[in-house]
């Protein structure tokens, strides 16, 4: 079984010396949150993560969760894990004290989820979508219904699901054919079958809240009829009690190539009865509420994935022996296989990726919470447009690089990273499924390229690069190597942005040809830029803690040295154009 | 379950267009293998690998192998089907008639090795070591033991394994503690753990000949103290029959992240007797006859899985709907995914890859042929310099983006590709084991920069660069583009040897740190080497079928445009150099 020590040094460093959003710093309602009670929840996090979660990953994975007679049955000792997990009250972390949460910003929960996917990422699924559930209910369901399922979902008793997919109808949703028919009540009755639902069913909660995406019989097709319903397991009554069950069954569940401890159903709706959220055929936004949420924490489960491997990489190559070094001072027998310089270099790929993508991430969650909580709507729509341009940078890069990562892990385990004992060739089977769901890779690659760089409100790529180069304009000696470098690839995507901008307008097969070339190109960038500010306070406060300044600052040199060239081949490839491509007949 | 087509059409391009090697063609015991020949024989193989071993993969995968009181018994299906395959004369497809054999070039059985890994690689590899025992011994073993031991095992009744692994040696087998004492009558009694021995035992054969490195007692420590002992499962009479068990007994089998079918086994060796091949302390020679060979082939496992996950990609992409088009005329409803940009590219990205690779393989199979068989020793060991050279490059390009392509393969089946139905997620996880096995890609990559780019007879990779000037130097006004290109590329891995051959003196390290980056240059370039080879018949012979080369002529562009580029990230990540690699103090 891999071991796991959550990562709070560097998150704390994060959470002291990289709050840097002054909007961010604006919040009043997050002014309590000091440096020392985070610190406290993080180590809380730690505690339970490594103990009692981590076994949690290869016992589900050795016990996948199964359907027996209609009911799940989740792998042994999760239901146990479940109730510690929510007593101790780790769903609520991030919600609305009104409704029982502890009112935490992002900046500290982003932190939890990292550690959660680092430990097991099957369990951690049966509480997410009940978050994913909590922020779409708690944004557009009337305060009738906020008030009787809110404080149930914050507290755990009550998880949530989001059903989207259907057989024929995965990322385009305007296909679906679930039906919903209006009752003289007001309420619906949904029908029809939904594939591929997270935690569909389980054997760990009282009650499953669903929501739903259904077509009203009266609504048009395409996307323009898609209407949000809640639709509950079992009824609730008036007083909040849990009723009958409702007309929701459970058709199977998918055997998959990882995630194994995670239920992933078949629903059949038969007649079940529903709640209209938000309003009818405006499903899909309400439901992009919670799924734009939802992709940055799949990001950040690639994060996770990513430490893990990368922490039981660095300890096997400190006791494995294999080989002699080019400098080696042994006279008979190997040296250990991190004397090796590309075993190093393989590993500080892992590590310059993992350190810049949280910084990424961290300024990603200040700029989350300033969309959503700062008071000044200019302020949070410029903040929303940040948050919806990262969005998809996030989702993918940092689960594709987690593929990498986890593939490097394998390959420095050799043979024992193929074989089960270790446990190294399960984080690759369970990352593998952050690239395909809420909206596969090149789907968020389209959306970037088509719906994220510019909208309504303007430009917003520009005001990315506006904002990178303001912020990376530094006037410090022993940052210009770094800056300089940076310049160069900044001024790449600079050129890669202008070309997509102008083909968008003449030819937008050359786009969606470059969509994931693009993607890549503005994520390294990104998670360089978040090197630039590390770098920035590690020169800044070098004196206070000189150790872990150097770490910072010699990783880095391995990000620009090594890593980021990457984004110039992703260009180069991509302006050649698609005329071939689309030309092409495929027999 | 996938489904399988084998590409005889293409390969038999290759074998009347691309059978180029003037020293290859002059080889008398080969004048008589024609076109019509060849073809005969890849249209047999195309249905045992289609109807017969394609659906064992799945069956394989659901059963493994498992070890039952000592014993171990293969998936369902594989004991006749193995039977089928003998009787048809598949194992001995390549070798000596002398034997029995059927003495076919690797330009012929290298197809079929691609064929029958696209079917089913566990089973493939319950005869594939058989064939590497078959080499090793025919190039080392004296006639007493060839005529006794050969026949057998080229007839398919008994197999073959290489045992070098134990538990604290793979890459550096100097670490070796197996031993092995003389006896009076010349024989040796071997005694040790072997870990990770494929084939290692099963139910399939007669007999199983095991290839085993020792150290006898009186040998010094380290590689020059290693030999090479032949230890049969059972003894074999004077009058060649199966006699009585030897001392071998299988420990255990693994339990691995794909390739279930295939039993990968530790074995125990107590006082087996065993019979020396070759000189004693040049065991590790011997060895390497076999495992450079098998090298290649590990190769061609990731081409052969490549290529049925491109085959199910294309078919997937073709029947499945989602989404709409730039171009879309559909006034509802989704269009076919093979219609969107992004998913052509990533299908001609995988289809550029595999036929360059396939014309590469061609031209070293030719290369192979030469270094065995021609009478000039000088033009033999020219022969012999470049598959050196090739063949590290093969394995670890051909794996690694084997890896690449059922990652993409999976991607484009989405949801589907994650679960099991569709057995997508199987090849990539069956895949998985080529980067690892016979030296992991990162062992490969410093066995070229340190011991294949120049060696005693000079400066190999020079000579490669020189041939490659000479038959890319075309005076073609439509093949111009390319070469231009090529020129480009060329020039890159030009500077990158000189650097390589530089560095090489001044700072190993910096060469330690840049090998898997160099080894990704010389194969993307020789990959388009290979493709300009494609496109000068394509031009040549256009007219004789058009849409055939159109076909060739567009997927080269594509390589050009897209793939090739990646050449250079490579060289400019890796220039940068290794001080601050391995000054990094990892914590």
């Amino acid at each position: 079984m891999p071991s796991y020590t959550a990562p709070v040094e560097d998150m704390m460093f994060l959470f002291k010396k990289l709050r840097d959003n002054k909007n961010y710093n604006e919040l009043e309602k997050y002014k309590e949150v000091s440096p020392d009670l985070v610190k406290d929840i993080l180590e809380e996090a730690a505690k339970i993560n490594q103990n009692l979660i981590l076994p949690l990953a290869k016992i589900g994975d050795e016990n996948p969760a199964v359907l027996e007679n209609g009911v799940v049955r989740t792998p042994p000792g999760y239901k146990e894990a479940y109730q510690k997990y929510i007593k101790d009250g780790w769903t609520s972390l991030s919600c609305d004290p009104k409704y029982g949460g502890q009112g935490m910003p992002k900046t500290v929960s982003a932190f939890f989820d990292e550690m959660l996917s680092s430990a097991s990422l099957s369990f951690k699924l049966y509480s997410e979508l009940s978050i994913g559930a909590y922020n779409c209910i708690n944004h557009h369901a009337s305060d009738e219904i906020k008030n009787k399922y809110l404080p149930k979902i914050v507290e755990g008793k009550w998880s949530g699901t989001m059903c989207l997919t259907e057989p024929i109808c995965g990322t385009d949703l305007g296909l679906l054919k679930t039906k919903a028919e209006k009752q003289s009540d007001g309420t619906y009755k949904i029908s029809g079958q939904k594939i591929f639902i997270t935690s569909g069913d389980q054997d760990l909660t009282e009650n499953i809240i669903h929501l739903v995406i259904a077509r009203a019989t009266d609504s048009p097709a395409g996307t323009k009829g898609i209407s949000l319903f809640l639709v509950p397991k079992f009824k609730v009554n008036e007083d909040g009690a849990v009723g009958s069950r409702n007309g929701i069954s459970t058709g199977s569940i998918e055997s998959k190539m990882g995630i194994k401890g995670s239920a992933t159903c078949v629903l059949n709706f038969d007649k079940a009865t529903g709640y209209l959220i938000g309003k009818k055929d405006k499903g899909l936004n309400a439901m992009f509420t919670m799924m734009n949420l939802e992709r940055i924490v799949v990001g950040i489960q690639g994060l996770g994935i990513s430490e893990i491997a990368y922490q039981n990489s660095l300890a096997y190559a400190k006791e494995r022996k294999q080989g002699k070094t080019n400098n080696t001072k042994s006279t008979n027998g190997a040296d250990f296989i991190i004397e090796h310089a590309d075993i190093r270099r393989s590993l500080l790929n892992m590590k310059s990726i993992i350190e810049g993508e949280r910084a990424l991430c961290f300024w990603l969650s200040q700029q989350t919470e300033v969309s959503l909580n700062h008071p000044d709507e200019k302020i949070r729509q410029e903040a929303s447009d940040f948050v919806s341009l990262m969005t998809p940078v996030v989702k993918s890069l940092f689960t594709d690089l987690g593929m990498e990562i986890t593939n490097d892990a394998m390959q420095i385990h050799g043979g024992y990273g193929y074989t089960k004992d270790q446990g190294i060739e399960q984080l690759f089977r369970d990352n593998r499924i952050t690239p395909i769901y809420e909206g596969t890779n090149s789907v968020q690659a389209a959306d970037l390229v088509f719906r994220k760089l510019s909208n309504k409100n303007g430009n917003i790529i520009n005001r990315f690069l506006d904002l990178i180069k303001s912020e990376t304009n530094l006037n410090n000696e022993k940052i210009k190597p770094f800056t300089d470098d940076f310049t160069y690839y900044l001024n790449i995507l600079t050129k890669f942005s202008e070309w997509i901008n102008e083909k968008a307008k003449t030819d937008r097969d050359d786009v969606s040809a470059a969509a994931n070339d693009y993607l890549k190109t503005l994520g390294f960038v990104s998670v360089a830029y978040a090197w630039i500010k590390v770098l920035s306070v590690s020169f800044k406060d070098y004196n206070e803690n000189k150790n872990f300044y150097d770490d910072k600052i010699n990783t880095a040199k391995f990000y620009f040295a090594k890593v980021l060239p990457r984004a110039e081949q992703h260009y180069k490839s991509a302006i050649s154009g698609s005329s071939n491509i689309m030309n092409f007949k495929f027999n």
